[in-house]
């Protein structure tokens, strides 16, 4: 059979939204695909946008169903091949479906979605070509299974033309990159902080990833990482800005080792973190920050330390996609979007982590350290001296 | 073959805190385990703590095993046999496993882990015991396959005893209830929050569930659904206070469709439950809010509006583990917790909230409307009236 066309599906969750937000997603979402295949090479003549529904027109049918399963918002694909809605033509391409797949004793059933005026129904089209099926392949003795078919034969009709395929790719679900606002990311080299920035893009929002240089306490081979990594998430925003910004941050390290004491060491850091972060979310209008803490995974991702993060940026919203993560569930997902290999790479990890940091560090021992330094100069430096790079 | 124990194995995430912290979990998670097996009436002489591992001695294995599984913290558990870890016991009660569970031309393999010090290595086990199962069996046409087999024999060797099993059921994984700080949780009779409840629970926080009744504007099925719902969260804290606090928020509701515009209802709204749920946590010593927000779910969840919420609360750190959950995701999860059958019963939902709800509110538009209300002595009140249900 020639396939010349994708079914593309998006779910439930567009289509539960009002008129105009459902139009405007499923525009983002037929732009996003478009993007998506011309930046593989994938041929394609058109994109056909209809309620509910996205039709690429390609002779590259597999391919292209393959590829938009990565593009957010699309919950699964299916390459077909497209006719007119006339019974019979219908039942003599889904024939040719049929004999090219099915072999002796294999079982199959049909399932038929209508949306239009025929002058058929759906269970009609159901019995007229299973009918025909069994005729023409009798000889094979294939059998109807409508439970646990072997062969699921599907037929999709929309007006004047109807569809037919037998795979169906399932997709990422989430909603169209960039039908949400824009967010700032920690990116570190580890393994969490890839996948919360990746689950902030499922769910819509481009990123900016913000790298923090933690030499001389790390080595480069840790930014070196983050880059890797940054390029491995951009796959899945094409046609979005592929910058990362990496902030100098050993410096405010120093300083902290030298004049704060020690155990908290990482809950400072990561104030100032907070707070260089929240700068350049403001100058990059962005609407908030994603980091990739879990509860309890370090001693600064205790509640109560996180509560004591928070603090810094006053009710400036810090995110935390991955919050209640298994780690187990958290690598399972890092193997999915292929950034697992670099994060699982050794590298030095940061020596200026104290080796007996609090879980629970009190609010005016931080503040009381915080006084003792020049938060607002260290900030100011951080960000000036911030590099942004297209990658 | 008698069962007569459990192992319980707590993965990766526990193993690798420091000392302290490895023990002190440890030492919850059996205290779980033991208030888990009382509370279902599950028999049991003893619970073992071992680095590592916890067992347990009881003649009902299979369900001790299965109840377990629900513990946070526990990653698998395998209902065992115990025998002195001498090579020949080992060997006697491993045929006898295979004869029970091998029949003909079945194919099998031995996995061996080794605790201690022995005269033999595991691979030396490995060989004595398959060689012996071939041997008394051989009239079965048994075979070894190391790769893929039907039936896989475990031996786990543990200083002078070892443990035999052949089933190993998956637990929940997570951190031991209690280990983390106690949250407030916002829970409707939604799909969402009760997931939201759910994780915060996984990762090792008691929660205590808010309720905000908003009689007139839903129906009393809205708050018999929440206690329902709650009750199945409670499945998972066993051992833990089981305490549901209802926050008269009708009244609130009435003030503000009368005087507030009513685009902005949903944000000004939330705004004030959280500003209620902030007073509660502090009252409870809780560390956090958590809510069953995601991106985009709603309009009053656009990062955007997120934003504006937590603004509400300065800081105050307001958690939302679901947040980029997609919506069969978290159906999955309400699924497996039981939630969803409750949840998705009908009930009339909130009459309050607007037809045309911004999804970009401006922060001025709040305040403006915020100073024409009495937020304080609306929050005094519905604090004051807020009722805890012991269920």
């Amino acid at each position: 059979m020639k396939l010349d066309s994708v079914i593309v599906r998006f779910g439930g969750e567009i289509g539960i939204k009002g008129e105009w937000t459902r139009r405007s997603y499923e525009r983002l979402l037929s732009k996003n695909i478009e993007k998506f295949l011309t930046h593989h090479n994938t041929n394609f003549e058109q994109i056909v946008r209809q309620r509910g529904r996205i039709y690429i027109k390609t002779n590259k049918a597999r391919e292209a169903a393959s590829r938009v399963t990565r593009v957010f918002g699309v919950s699964s694909a299916s390459p077909a091949t497209v006719t007119i809605s006339d019974i019979n033509s219908m039942t003599e391409q889904a024939v040719g479906f049929a004999d090219a797949a099915l072999k002796d004793k294999d079982s199959f059933a049909i399932r038929c979605r209508r949306v239009g005026k025929h002058p058929y129904s759906s269970m009609d089209v159901c019995r007229k070509v299973g009918k025909q099926i069994l005729a023409q392949l009798k000889d094979r003795n294939i059998k109807v299974d409508l439970n646990d078919p072997e062969f699921l034969l599907g037929i999709e009709i929309r007006g004047d033309q109807a569809y037919i395929f037998v795979e169906t790719y399932r997709g990422m679900d989430g909603l169209p990159l960039g039908s949400q606002a824009k967010v700032v990311c920690l990116l570190s080299e580890g393994m969490d902080s890839p996948v919360a920035c990746w689950l902030a893009m499922k769910r819509g929002c481009p990123i900016v990833p913000l790298h923090f240089d933690n030499t001389p306490f790390s080595d480069e081979a840790a930014t070196k990482k983050a880059f890797e990594i940054a390029e491995k998430l951009f796959e899945w925003s094409i046609g979005f800005p592929r910058r990362i910004c990496v902030v100098p941050h050993g410096k405010n390290l120093e300083t902290l080792v030298r004049e704060s004491p020690r155990r908290l060491t990482c809950i400072l850091c990561k104030r100032i973190m907070y707070r260089i972060s929240k700068r350049i979310a403001e100058t990059e209008r962005a609407e908030g920050i994603m980091t990739g803490e879990a509860i309890g995974e370090q001693a600064s991702q205790t509640l109560h330390n996180l509560r004591i993060l928070n603090e810094a940026v006053n009710g400036y919203p810090v995110h935390r996609p991955i919050l209640t993560f298994n780690k187990r569930e958290t690598e399972r997902l890092a193997r999915k979007i292929s950034t697992f290999e670099i994060s699982a790479r050794r590298s030095s990890g940061c020596s200026a982590a104290s080796k007996r940091p609090t879980t629970k560090a009190k609010f005016k021992d931080v503040k009381r350290a915080e006084q003792e330094l020049d938060i607002e100069a260290m900030i100011d430096e951080s960000v000036e001296q911030t590099k942004a790079f297209s990658i």
